[in-house]
């Protein structure tokens, strides 16, 4: 594993963390002061480091997060985090990419939600 | 990047472009004897090769695949893919891990949809 792809793994997990600590200044110092957030199902998009914190400080409700799996590379990284909105469980599938100085430049982030399956498919698979 | 991550990016490229060309002995040839899908929206699995194989043949509708993102390490990767189903684009967050030979053992699948931003933090972003 390559010395910038340890960093990536960290950094994506010092985020997830420091935003579930409510730890702020943690959080600011993880991101590129032009960083811009998208979330393409809403198309919400929210450019530059004080405009995201503020995203995250004012998001609505309460929430929990728990990461589940880390993927990392010399270029990016994807998480997936169990999170608990309100009491729902969900979770967030999120990409990242880095600046030259390892700190967080995009993020963009899905909300998959529970669907039934088609019934089209339905002889195709079981259901755990 | 390590040989492995190399590997994982390559798998994961070919795996997807093995089926937009609907090269079923290629795609056949990447998977593990036991490999599991999962796509927890839905609660589908499929268990082994054949029948993962068969999902992918019988899926319904028009469908076509491009890759987006890529993200690879040493235990596994994560892809973006626009998919278009029946006309209409989709887009596919998917996870892999890999068996030691470099096999893909697990596919785990999201399909987030749009869905409006709630107006509770409509004043937090902006929309593009």
């Amino acid at each position: 594993m390559s010395e910038s792809t340890r960093e990536h793994t960290h950094t994506a997990r010092a985020f997830w963390s420091s935003l579930e600590a409510r730890d702020w200044s943690g959080v600011e110092r993880l991101l590129a002061d032009e960083v811009v957030y998208e979330a393409p199902q809403t198309r919400e998009r929210v450019r530059g480091r004080a405009d995201y914190l503020r995203f995250n400080q004012e998001f609505p409700g309460e929430w929990h997060l728990r990461v589940e799996r880390v993927v990392a590379d010399d270029a990016g990284a994807a998480t997936t985090v169990e999170a608990l909105l309100d009491g729902e469980a969900m979770t967030a599938v999120t990409f990242f990419t880095f600046a030259d100085d390892g700190r967080i430049a995009t993020v963009t982030e899905f909300w998959p939600e529970p669907y039934p399956r088609p019934e089209s498919r339905a002889h195709l698979s079981d259901l755990f």
